[in-house]
């Protein structure tokens, strides 16, 4: 069954719920119907029961280990996705306050916070990448953050657009920096000293869609007010070690999984980072080298390493490319509705035989159809 | 490796996350690498591809046929579990009204979600049964409810005391009348018309931890406003047909199986009402005829079918009871840290050769030690 099975896997380009490890995959399936110990699927044990709990320390202790977080930070698990942080993150820092919070925009995925975080107190664009269609990152001369500022936010990888910060926007100490970490979280090292909050829903790079890590640094846990939903309240999460209601258990589990397989077999962030660079590389070579016909979304300097955005010379191509890729076994690639085009999601999990793959189909089709 | 796992597994009387279908469990294992038809684990596809829409419509359309729910109510998956309902619904139906939302206090659930409740309007109990130690159910003539009250609540079930509700208490047509049905939901048919709203978080009896199924009136979808949090307006949600965001993939595919295993293999809501109420007599019946040795909490009329709770003579014996248990694979016995006592949850999946092992254990530990 498992070999059967394994063949009809295809190289999956889903920006998200993406590709997991093949090798987590496979111990998922092995310990499906009796977790070692437990005597019951880990789909059926109390999350309050010595065996799960043993898993979540886990996955914390692993997360920990692979950025480097010191005890200063919280690391939860949470469930409502990047969404459900959109107002978190506000309700938390900036209702009641007097405070202006500051964004970067520079893709779908900001501006969806930035619309969400309006609701809940004063709110400034600190910098909108609009005017280019999104196609960049600022540079530090590009903004200025408010010493005073509730804190400076930014989404570190924008999927839809395939743009990407190479290191952390300039914030000034007194101002928490804020972080949608979801579609890039784990892909490599982070000065976590430099963060008020990361966040990540985990679907992307990170595990199966239903859990959320916020990794917030302990001063910001009692910002909440008591009379916050407390769902909502970052405090009561932190307090009960993830424990205030019952954690999405299967997809911790499986992000704990995830995270073991980045330290043991990949052998931590650093190689990790050196093959997606690699990875993504493959492909801006093929971009580049056939500049006629495929044209690359985002600037140089900018180039996402998870999502690989390109467009080509008309929609008839474009449809005929994805349609052509499907018969190689390449799936999912095509962009975003609000874009178009054509998007590469290739994440940590994403082999290089894949990528390798995709980057001699694309190279095939330009010569065919350039 | 099947035939090992399954031998392995034990009677697992969890309160939740708690015991699932085997064969539910033995599919998703098997297509745990590759869907059919995906190239890809189900944990790996994009929510808005056909499979996946294929999967979240039918798991809806099953559901809506068991408990034969019409098209003027919105079937929901969402996350964040009971305690966010907790907030969701006065936040939707309280916040901004002059209204008061009455509750009917019957266990530790209902008290909860009255705390959360206060942070958004004027609430009431309605019924408060803390004198009796929460021991049994009102009936209709113990509480009054406000012809103009915002909602009347209740929790169909309580796990921790195991008292449940017959039937729906009495509430004026003027009333949407709200449950928390998290631990009784899919144990029998519901008169849905009855309802305003009937939520229930899936782990206990309904699928895995991770997903919350609501159900809810259309007319009562917009009394939510703009301003509340994206993710708590019930309106976002039913607009997008649970695809807001990211809805929990793998908990909506496992609960779309469990509800096609209650209409294929059990034979629909009647069939497993009546496989219940059998099923928890049997442990009454013991409880009844040793009346010397255990004391149900519960009092007759509002028994539990899902969370039989008792007590034995002293802390020892109990301790002895559950060592004794585990020895003969019968787990995770042991009452709630607030009650105490012995607490043996039996939900749909157990099957009924769990309760009669247990049964038979019961009788002869009484035996021995009475």
């Amino acid at each position: 069954m498992s070999a059967t099975a394994t063949a009809q896997r295809v190289f999956n380009f889903s920006a998200g719920p993406a590709a997991l490890p093949l090798p987590v995959l496979q111990q998922v399936q092995e310990e499906l119907l009796c977790l070692p110990g437990a005597g019951a699927s880990v789909l059926e044990i109390s999350h309050r029961g010595k065996v799960f709990v043993d898993i979540i320390e886990s996955a914390e202790s692993t997360i920990r280990s692979l950025l480097g977080i010191s005890d200063d930070y919280a690391v939860l698990f949470l469930q409502g996705g990047a969404a459900l942080q959109f107002s978190m993150i506000p309700a938390n820092l900036l209702r009641g306050t007097d405070k202006t919070a500051q964004y970067l925009l520079t893709g779908s995925w900001g501006k969806k916070a930035f619309a969400e975080a309006r609701k809940e107190g004063k709110i400034e664009a600190a910098y909108d990448a609009k005017d280019s269609n999104y196609d960049h990152v600022p540079s530090a001369s590009d903004y200025t953050v408010r010493d005073d500022a509730a804190y400076l936010y930014y989404c570190s990888n924008e999927t839809i657009q395939g743009v990407q910060y190479d290191a952390e926007p300039p914030c000034p100490a007194s101002v928490p920096l804020v972080s949608d970490a979801s579609s890039d979280f784990l892909c490599r090292p982070l000065p976590i000293d430099k963060y008020g909050i990361v966040y990540a829903c985990a679907q992307k790079n990170a595990g199966p869609a239903g859990v959320t890590v916020v990794v917030i640094r302990r001063d910001l846990l009692d910002r909440g007010s008591e009379n916050l939903p407390g769902y909502l309240n970052y405090n009561n999460h932190a307090a009960a070690g993830s424990m205030w209601n019952t954690p999405p258990t299967f997809a911790v589990y499986v992000l704990g999984k995830v995270a073991r397989w980045l330290a043991d077999d990949i052998g931590g962030l650093d190689a990790m980072e050196k093959q997606n660079r690699e990875k993504s590389q493959l492909l801006y070579d093929v971009i580049d080298a056939h500049s006629d016909f495929y044209k690359g979304h985002a600037r140089a300097g900018s180039r996402s390493m998870m999502n690989v955005t390109f467009t080509l010379p008309s929609d008839e191509l474009q449809s005929k490319f994805l349609a052509s890729a499907a018969d190689h076994d390449l799936s999912s690639l095509k962009g975003h509705r609000s874009v178009g085009g054509i998007r590469a999601s290739i994440y940590n999990a994403m082999p290089r035989e894949g990528v390798e793959s995709l980057a001699g189909f694309m190279k095939d089709f330009a010569s065919k159809n350039g």
